[in-house]
């Protein structure tokens, strides 16, 4: 394990983690549920991914320091969420930062594992958009993935980038920081001006009550 | 891995990634969020069956192509949506047939890897309802296993009818086709008649308010 | 594997699924329906805590009793839960009686599999309160995780109390028994008294309307 996936990996999980607090704020929890939910919601999408490839056990049973990172942001958010102005809006943020972070990181250790390129950036994806999934799904809030807002296009454009650039000669840290801009800047320009691709909307079928 | 699982994996892969991706149109997501949540149930049960069985890293890892079939499906469902009458119906016969083909493979695959029979119908029966499952949860629908027609029922028939005649001489391939006709005609009489098993109902308790 | 942890397991799994079969009599569900969510809810927290330690393929694959354990428990609800007064109040027991027994065993499987004592505590919490997360999500239910009374909490208590006293020289047999008292009479104390830690509430922020 290089020293960067690490810290990449850590600030994922660590707004991740941030985000499910913040939820868990919204459900009234007591700080042991902040903790809960924050833990599951900054693990989880790398949980997912470990599972995937087949990495076992899972990357924190190796490396307690990630639930240290989990603790540290559920009770920091325990203590000062009532300082923040618009905790949905906080909320929002940083599950668009961990978006950017986890989708890169995953593509990332899905090509060191060997998988295809196509599988890299589909893993990325996976684990970029389940952590959140996972803290909307235990929450019962509707899912972010649902929103109208661009999401899934975000993450699927900021795994891309870093694929794409480590298939030629680009060092492996510029790849992964300019995937992260990437996805970031679609996800936040989406949130900051509500932008959304067309989506479908039922368009109306064969009549037969008109003639 | 014989050539016929292939086929048939793949025709459930593709089968649940269309009720999916019209679970999305009902959400009215973008083309990359038909996408996703195509991709998630298409490959959700067996993914899940995997893991369960330790066949790691799962088999959407190894073999991209099964990412093609749910893109495929999923961008065909966005595209043609609009001229299905009732989009609804057919939501409920893919997963009908997404239903039959996994249960039946969830467990061939199962006794491949070695297990127990018991244990081959529980996995065919997971490997089946998991895939919806997860399309509806992730998407905030009333999870079909919770509809009273029939639908657990056809699973364990249709993974216990190939299980058993595996053990006898039959041979495989009738043996799955058998499984899979079982398990669809039980479901498809469910969602054409509306059929139901008795349903748990509860019966009025010891009384205290009346002599 | 000893035989005490079998015997403990297969208890847990048992009011796990009795929980599980008391939901589904609230959905009104045919009987396969029970044994379906029964068995989910049953196996589901220790399916997870096998995934993440990587004991594949997990436990119930190599020991179908456990699923015998499963059907026998949704079976017996199914034809006696007419009987039970209040069915809400049995189901609160049994998960809290699981919640005890799984964070305890959660956490000794992870020791024995090496984890850290930190990491441990976690994979008992998990264990603990997973199936009965699967249960609710699958259910259509609000978690039980989210309800007020004190829950995660207790999980975290047993846990580290036979983690703790397993790090001294206590038996194991005591270090677990009384991890699971810890937490069932934690859990249990919560729900006879409505017991509810300290929950986050909004504060007010800095105001900007009043002066």
């Amino acid at each position: 394990m290089l020293l960067l996936p690490f810290w990449l990996d850590a600030a994922g999980v660590f707004v991740f983690a941030v985000s499910g607090a913040l939820t868990a704020s919204r459900k009234e929890l007591d700080i042991l549920g902040f903790v809960f939910i924050g833990s599951v919601t900054g693990i989880g999408g790398g949980t997912l991914r470990d599972l995937l490839l087949g990495r076992l056990p899972v990357f924190w049973v190796g490396q307690p320091d990630y639930l240290l990172v989990t603790l540290v942001a559920s009770v920091l958010v325990y203590f000062t969420a009532h300082l923040v102005e618009r905790r949905y809006k906080l909320l929002l943020w940083a599950d668009a930062l961990g978006l950017a972070l986890f989708c890169v990181l995953g593509a990332r250790i899905a090509l060191m594992a060997g998988t295809d390129p196509v599988v890299a950036i589909v893993m990325g994806v996976m684990t970029a958009a389940m952590g959140g999934l996972i803290r909307d799904v235990v929450c019962g809030e509707r899912p972010l993935i649902l929103a109208r807002e661009i999401y899934v296009t975000a993450a699927v454009a900021g795994a891309a980038v870093t694929v794409g650039l480590l298939a030629t000669s680009t060092p492996a840290l510029l790849a992964e920081a300019l995937g992260i801009v990437t996805a970031f800047a679609i996800r936040g320009a989406a949130i900051r001006w509500r932008l959304e691709l067309p989506t479908y909307r039922s368009r109306p079928g064969r009549d037969y009550t008109s003639t």
